[in-house]
C-alpha cells in the first residue's frame, strides 16, 4: 500500500507492506485529519518513526464479520486489556498501550491502517466522511464533559482558537454553557461566532467577572497564567494541551481560591458521534483543504500555517 | 486586655483596648493554637500587623443572647455577606473578607477576640478545650472530603508530617482510606502509626503502585514533583499549602495522566466538631506545650522548632 512515512527527518510517500498484526482489523482509510500533535511529531515529539495519523474515517476490509464493509472511526489508544488500568475501564491510560500514529503503532496517513476491533466505532449514516473524521478530536473535546459537571448557563472561557479550542468551545456551547473563546485569528473565531459562541481577540479581551470554567487550549506559558487569573474561586481550570513547556509559576493562587485543575486528553467517541448525528455540533465548516496522499508534505505545510483550520488527506 | 501584638518586627505582650466592632461578639479566649501560618506571618507573610491567632476555643461574653456563656470555636473568614460569592454560600472566598489574625482583623493571641456571631460554632460538651482548639485546622483537613470523593479503601499518600499533614492523614484514615503519610520526623509519624495510619520516612519511602489520592502538605517544590509522580492516571492531587514558592515544572504529566489537582484551604467546622465529639479523630496527643500569654515569644519559638507538634497559648 502507499503510505506517508516519517523517518525522523522527512515525510515521504512510500510503498509499504501492511504486515498483519494478530487480532487487528484492516481499515481502508477514506479520510485522515492532520492534527497539531502530528505537526509536533514531525518536529521530533515522542521520537516517533513510521506512519503518522490518528484521525480517520474508513471502511473495514478485514476483521470481525459484523464490521466488514462498515464505515468506522477508531480510538487511538491500543490497550493491553489485561493490566489493572484496563481492568477498571481506563484502557486510555494503559501503561503499555500503543498509540496509533503516535507511539509504536502505524497510523492513518496511508491507504490502510490496522486497528484492534474494540477500538472501532460504527459511523451513523447521517454523518458524512468529512464530519466523521473529526470524531477523535471531537471526542477529546467531549472529554471535558466527562470530567467536569458543566451546568447549563455556566460561564466559560476557552483560551486558544486552535482546532481543539474551537471544538471545545462548540461542545461547551452545545450543552448551554455561556462560552467566550479567546483567540488570535479572526477568521477562525468567525466560525464560532456563526455558531452562536462569543468570541474575542486575545489582545482585545477585557476580562469581566471571573468565570466558572476556563479551558486552557493554547499550550503556552502565558495561557496558563491567564487561565488562573480568569477562573473564579472554587472554579475549574481544564488543561487541554500536552505541550511540555515547563512553567515557572506559583500555584498558591490555586490553593487560596481552591481552584480545581483538570488534565484532559483523549475522550469518548460515542457522545461525539451522537452529537454529529444529531447536528448539535457543526464541524464541516472547519475543513480548509483536502489533499491526496501523494501531496502529503504540501498538506502538512498547509496545516502548519498560522491560522490554518483542518487539513485532510484522502488516500 | 492583654494581647500579643506583632508590629512587623517583634511580638510583644501589650495592654490593648478591645474596641467594639458593630455586630461582632466578644469571646474570652480559653486556648489559642499556634499554626504554621502564624509563623509565616511573623516572617512578613501577608504584611500583617496586629494580634495574630486564628485557632481558638473560647466563651462568648457579649453577643447574641443564645450564645452568651457558651463555649465556641470560630471560623476565620469574616465575609461581607452581600457580594456574589457570599450570595452563593462561598463566604470563605468573599473578595473583601477580613481574616481573623491574618488579614485586617485582630486574632486570638489575646484575652479577648471579636468575631461575627455567624462565624461561631458551639462546642459539644464531649469535646475538651484542648481538642476544640483544633477545630480550625481539623476543618481544613475535612475540606479534602468536601472537595474529593474519597471512597472507603481508596489508596492515599499524604506528603508532609506538619500539623496539617497529620490531621489530613487522620481524617482520610477515619473514612476508611488506606493512607500512608510520608514525613521527616519519626516521633510525629509515631502518633499516626498508633492511630492505625501507615507511615514512612521521606528518604525511606519506596513508592509502590501509584495511588488514587495524593495530598501535598509539605509546601516544598520537591513535594509537588513527588506528588505528581505518586498519583495514578485519573487520580487526584490535593494541594494543601499556600506557600507561595514559584515552581518550575511541566504540567504535561497532569494532562497525559488526566490528573485532577484540587487547591484546598479552609474547611467546614461542623464535620470537624462532630468527628471530635464521636472520637473518630484523636487530636489531643498532638499537643506538645501550653504557654501563658506572657510567654508568647517562647511559645512561638517552641512552635518554630523543627518537628514541633501543636503549641497552645492559654491567656
Amino acid at each position: 500500500m502507499r503510505a506517508l512515512v516519517w523517518d525522523g527527518e522527512a515525510l515521504r510517500l512510500e510503498e509499504r507492506r501492511l504486515a498483519a498484526v494478530d487480532g487487528r482489523a484492516r481499515v481502508r482509510v477514506l479520510l485522515a485529519g492532520i492534527c497539531s500533535t502530528d505537526l509536533q511529531l514531525l518536529r521530533g515529539y515522542m521520537g516517533f518513526k513510521g506512519v503518522p495519523g490518528h484521525e480517520l474515517v474508513g471502511v473495514v476490509e478485514a476483521g470481525p464479520q459484523h464490521l466488514v464493509g462498515r464505515r468506522v472511526v477508531a480510538e487511538i489508544n491500543f490497550a493491553c486489556g489485561a493490566c489493572p488500568s484496563c481492568g477498571v475501564g481506563l484502557g486510555r491510560h494503559c501503561p503499555t498501550r500503543d498509540v496509533m500514529g503516535i507511539l509504536r503503532a502505524d497510523g492513518a496517513f496511508a491507504e490502510h491502517v490496522l486497528v484492534p476491533p474494540g477500538n472501532l466505532h460504527l459511523v451513523p449514516d447521517e454523518v458524512s466522511d468529512e464530519e466523521a473524521v473529526f470524531a477523535e478530536p471531537l471526542a477529546a473535546a467531549f472529554e471535558v464533559l466527562e470530567q467536569v459537571h458543566v451546568k447549563p448557563g455556566a460561564s466559560a472561557v476557552v483560551l486558544g482558537d486552535g482546532k481543539l479550542g474551537l471544538l471545545v468551545a462548540l461542545v461547551l456551547s452545545s450543552v448551554g454553557a455561556r462560552v467566550t473563546c479567546v483567540g488570535r485569528h479572526a477568521h477562525k473565531l468567525e466560525h464560532l461566532r456563526r455558531a452562536g459562541v462569543q468570541v474575542a481577540l486575545a489582545g482585545a479581551h477585557a476580562p469581566g467577572d471571573r468565570v466558572d470554567l476556563v479551558v486552557e487550549a493554547t499550550g503556552s506559558r502565558e495561557g496558563l497564567e491567564r487561565a488562573m487569573a480568569l477562573v473564579r474561586p472554587r472554579g475549574t481550570l481544564v488543561l487541554k494541551s500536552t505541550v511540555a513547556d515547563a512553567h515557572h509559576l506559583s500555584l498558591a493562587p490555586l490553593v487560596i481560591d481552591e481552584v480545581t485543575v483538570v488534565g484532559s486528553r483523549c475522550g469518548p467517541f460515542a457522545p461525539a458521534l451522537a452529537a454529529l448525528a444529531a447536528r448539535r455540533v457543526s464541524v464541516a465548516p472547519l475543513v480548509e483543504g483536502v489533499y491526496p496522499l501523494a501531496e502529503g508534505p504540501a498538506a502538512v505545510e498547509h496545516a502548519a500555517r498560522s491560522g490554518a483550520l483542518k487539513v485532510l488527506l484522502r488516500p
